[in-house]
């Protein structure tokens, strides 16, 4: 029941980033339910199809279908209505990824696959929506664009969550450990412009920019 | 026999389509052949993967292989010599389209799914194939780029399909009315402009256009 | 065992291809083992789904994510260092188009498949990895660029290990061929400028370009 609950609103989260992002485009109502869609069930549908499970979450069961379309109806009129700062998409995305993070390593360690590919498969459960999202709309992916940490901060609660559940800690808890650490990582980075090292080589400079990319995009969405 | 001969019809379409489409670029010969292919079989390799039915049908067939490689090889010549007009590459498309989307409703029903999930895989299946050609084209999905019914049309008749197929319609009579419904519905919609309202935030107007973007891209395809 | 490490190697070469394109983009050093491993496990993965093949190769056996990392993480340092000259990056990449190539055709023979799904099935495992690649960092794929024969080579290779190895070659022998075919050609045309004709429409012009592309992007990959 948890796991479900988790799951649907992971979904929701997601639809609503995705349908707020879409605003941002000139898109057909049609087209941002489309968008909210992919957003939402990208990841856990990857996750799905890599590990053979099926039937995958939400062909089975409608009702994904329905929170999704609902969500995504909700934030366009709302978005119309209350003009969300970018702070809003960025943090219904930032619950939806520590949502589905934390998930995905779970199941796929349940599924009986060593820990390192769990907690890759943390990270591809919680990002690949975005970055499908962001390919069908013709944008360079989230994950590529520098800025604030984003799988960084998947990996980093995955790991947490592993190391936790593997020292005994309650699931419950050591999810919520993990999710929290998503979250305040994706918060902090944010709000103080941390990111990775980037790697440039095209201008002629060889040596790592550490600067994580501070300068620009420092909301790491636009 | 008949579904294996729809299947078969709706990939040559789609890769006529395809072919045609990806004249407009500057492709070496393979590349449009790769094209076609992907126009024509992408839709019903992401039904399959997602339901799980293996083998994929191109898979194990491989008539299906020659069918697309056939039809974009005639394509090709045929377009050099012809100059197809816009509304070739269109109404190839559309039949397309139209077959595949109730082919695929059909076909998740027949697995069990619900029908909610059977009209949005409808969906899937005639629109997918479009989605990944344009992806890998660089270009913006014919799905977002507004102007006529697309994704519309096919949800509208597969609907209809459904909704036939409920009250005891042999499959037959219901499976052509939901395809003429998404041919007709494409034309109609090409032909007065009409679309879905257009969503629009970035330049600072909130309201909705709802001229379905008319004056932009008439022909739902440049 | 020999297939195993086969697999190893291809994924360590187009790992390190990735690493080396990826260092052209201003990526951050999680995006650049991002770019490795997508190219690295791309077209491996994309053909154990379309073939069903579970647990995906790289899933199962943590070693595979180590050799990407590995890959990805020694060849960052070394191409700040070195500077390699755009036929390094070609070079990695042509070992790991022959070595995945030849295997996805093996691996669908066995699999029991139409011996022309397993030429397609060889040219997608050998291709798919950069095609996702550059659709990720919103390139026109490598495939579709004309210049050099890059599909061409691989779906040519596959053809000479199904022939030799229907005529009663033993395994290696004809894979090494195959593999030698695909190398081969694609550095033949790569220094020579040959590529196949050219698909013009859009310039008002509708005769096929033979030169193949030669006077643009000579290396392929700019």
């Amino acid at each position: 029941m948890v796991p479900y609950l988790v799951d649907l609103s992971g979904v929701a989260f997601f639809a609503a980033s995705g349908a707020m992002a879409a605003g941002r485009k000139n898109l057909d109502l049609l087209g941002v339910v489309v968008i909210a869609l992919v957003t939402a069930v990208g990841g856990g549908t990857v996750r799905d199809l890599l590990l053979a499970r099926h039937p995958i979450f939400w062909i089975a069961d409608p009702m994904y279908v329905y929170a999704i379309a609902g969500a995504a109806l909700v934030a366009v009129p709302a978005v119309r209505l209350w003009r969300p700062p970018a702070s809003a998409v960025l943090g219904a995305d930032a619950v939806g990824l520590a949502l589905f993070a934390v998930a995905g390593t779970r199941i796929t360690l349940e599924a009986g696959h060593p820990p390192p590919t769990a907690v890759l498969m943390g990270a591809v459960t919680g990002t690949a929506g975005g970055v499908i999202r962001d390919v069908m709309l013709n944008d360079i992916p989230v994950l590529f664009r520098g800025g604030p940490l984003y799988a960084t901060a998947a990996l980093i609660g995955c790991t947490l969550y592993l190391v936790l559940a593997g020292l005994g800690v309650p699931t419950a808890a050591s999810s919520a450990a993990g999710m929290v650490a998503v979250i305040a990582l994706r918060a902090v980075s944010i709000a103080f412009g941390l990111g990775l090292p980037v790697f440039r080589l095209e201008d002629g400079r060889s040596d790592a920019d550490s600067d994580g990319g501070r300068d620009r995009d420092p909301d790491g969405k636009s």
